[in-house]
């Protein structure tokens, strides 16, 4: 069961003028399930995305990188969103299969082939079942709606148990801009730029450039902040889309209030969102905040707390509510940051410190430790005393169930 | 069930002229087990360790360096082992702690505190029941013997379920030399420099300075290839124990046949130890042998070759016998290689071309990869076809047994 987390409430999901959604059952790996999701985007629409740092990166990454390009992400008119298969691993015919879909999304919105972009998701190294995917384009064109936000949700799942979605309104110079995002992911999760898959989209009139910046800058305080695993997916893809149908004054630049407020909403879609890939980790039964600070830099910072987020051994005993402090600090001192003095680490559980000095503190109670862990939902603290820089890292822990979804997944 | 790892035949382990071991029930975690162990050396015995990387190394692992360091390891006459209990994490009463059970052995020896060396592998972070160790001391000093290789190897035991042990002999100039070793470890295994607790000792006569060379030598290619679950230990240590009682001319440079000839025994027993902790690893079912071969330097093999045996999922796929490719190459994509160029990359299970050009083999047949894995011993080849450098690491599968052990293991 995933950890505080339940279906989004299709109401609270707010249309994005420009945008439309349709999604129907394919059968490109099982029957039964929606497995295609077409995504139509008014012209004049902006799009920009980040992608995975895995070098084997999906086929479909590759042609979205080329189809952004070179229109500054100006002039996408669709997104096309298959799961079941991940055409990663695939070479040169697992281009040619995206590129194929992308035509076919193409003669059916009267656009171009290179105004679509593809995302993937599913088994890796298997051929991409094209012809499914065009056979079931008419009938996600046909089901093209503003209020279809959680249907796409579920049709983007893999492994996931719950849909992803999230949503938020705000006011620029007395316009009215929604914000609405889904998501999917739940294994292969440690994001290096971008989530398996995330798309979020605003009717604000945003220009490029500064979409592009501002993607960036979400990725890296959201999605890029998550890890289930530690195994960077060949697919992940993460895409701000901005319709600038809400008629607002276009937001030129990263100065000024207009920016900030946007931004501020764009990152609470894509931290809400990426929290619920956690929440929904293959297996999870605890979402785990792990903050470190006064590090001597960001990176430092982020080392730490993915070395105690990555442990095996740390995740383990997070599962059995077992406080055991010292697989805490070993994965502290594992982390390959140098001169580190272990003698000035400070280690807390929720607002407990229980380490300090080396050791545990004096006055360390292990029962309340415990009782911290036993929570759905709780925060390690490290201080590492060696300069002001902090980072937070979102993670589940590592159960029984971890090992039997990927022990059977293609089974 | 560990892997192809029998129990030790006592009759295969050679004595080692001026070792003698003793091992006793000291109660320190539990009753009923044999958890203290006695090394005495005789007097002229040379010692060389390597000892973790791990910034919160135990307090033992301090005390050995100092003890070494400057008596350049000369002079060295006891070891003394306990388990269920690491002491680390325990600041500045643990170095106490380490330093009392040193004066403790020389009490009963009649030597100094500083030739002593202590060892400690257990829990992390709980104090050393110093007084429990004395006490146990004379049961050890009263049990030495020359031939209890097998009870030394069982008393250092922890989740280990099999005792480690190894014996080689070979002839230098005429003269009978023995090289016998033990070593422990099954959890929190990714060595740097060392592994939990191996020791290997002989009757020969080398050098000081050379002995220090073939401990670095042999530690880098048998206990710092193995992996069970990425997370280093704050206690490895490897040590290298020389009596000089054979009475071969000393071995006195790293040049000459001599010295390979020691080297390549001593390497074949630290092998042996070490892949005998892999098969033994927490929950394991399969031994993997990971082999990287034509990359531009040693350190991009070995990082290609950890990601492989470190990511979760494919060490998931490795227990379920599944041959999901994609996770292999992904793995390989996230290990931080720059400017890997993937459509080179070839992939074998052990004989079998699998992968090339970026995808599957157009030969490929699962059945057969699938059978490959279903052995309880097989080998992954990544040809990365950029230089000339290679490495091989031994890990092991992920199964459910790992949870269970480590959700379970302070209960």
């Amino acid at each position: 069961m995933p950890v505080n987390l339940a279906e989004p409430d299709p109401a609270r999901l707010l249309p994005v003028t420009g945008v439309r959604l349709g999604a129907t059952e394919a059968n490109i790996r099982k029957p039964n399930r929606r497995d295609l999701l077409l995504i139509e985007l008014a012209p004049g629409s902006r799009v920009a995305g980040v992608f995975t740092q895995n070098r084997f990166c999906a086929a479909p990454v590759t042609v979205c990188k080329q189809h952004l390009h070179p229109r500054a992400g100006d002039g996408i008119r669709a997104l096309v969103v298959n799961t079941g298969n991940a055409n990663a691993g695939t070479g040169e015919p697992g281009t040619r299969a995206a590129l194929a879909t992308c035509a076919a999304v193409a003669r059916i919105l009267g656009c171009e082939a290179d105004q679509v972009l593809p995302f993937s998701t599913g088994v890796i190294m298997e051929e991409l079942p094209v012809e499914r995917i065009v056979a079931g384009l008419p009938a996600c064109a046909a089901n093209l709606g503003d209020a279809n936000w959680l249907d796409a949700a579920r049709a983007i799942m893999t492994t996931d148990t719950v849909p992803k979605a999230a949503s938020r309104h705000l006011t620029l110079g007395g316009v009215s801009i929604a914000v609405t995002g889904i998501s999917k992911g739940a294994g292969m999760i440690r994001p290096n730029m971008a989530t398996m898959l995330g798309f979020i989209a605003t009717d604000a009139n945003v220009a490029h450039v500064v979409m592009e910046r501002m993607i960036r800058e979400v990725a890296d305080h959201s999605f890029n902040c998550i890890t289930v695993d530690g195994d960077t997916s060949t697919n992940d893809s993460l895409v701000l889309i901005a319709t600038g149908k809400a008629g607002n004054a276009e937001i030129g630049s990263t100065e000024g209030g207009d920016y900030e407020a946007l931004h501020a909403v764009v990152l609470s879609v894509a931290v809400e969102l990426a929290q619920a890939i956690v929440r929904d980790g293959e297996g999870a039964t605890k979402f785990i905040s792990i903050a470190v600070e006064n590090g001597s830099d960001v990176a430092e910072c982020k080392a730490v707390a993915y070395a105690i987020a990555h442990s095996p051994l740390v995740k383990t005993a997070f599962f059995a509510s077992d406080p055991n402090l010292g697989r805490i600090l070993a994965a502290i001192g594992n982390a390959g940051v140098r001169d580190l003095d272990v003698n000035r680490i400070r280690l807390w559980l929720d607002d407990g410190l229980v380490a300090a000095d080396g050791g545990r503190r004096p006055d360390y109670v292990e029962q309340e430790a415990a009782r911290v862990m036993q929570q759905a939902e709780f925060a390690v603290r490290v201080d590492l005393a060696r300069g002001s820089a902090r980072a937070t890292v979102w993670t589940c822990d590592f159960s029984y169930d971890y090992v039997r979804i990927n022990a059977d997944y293609r089974t």
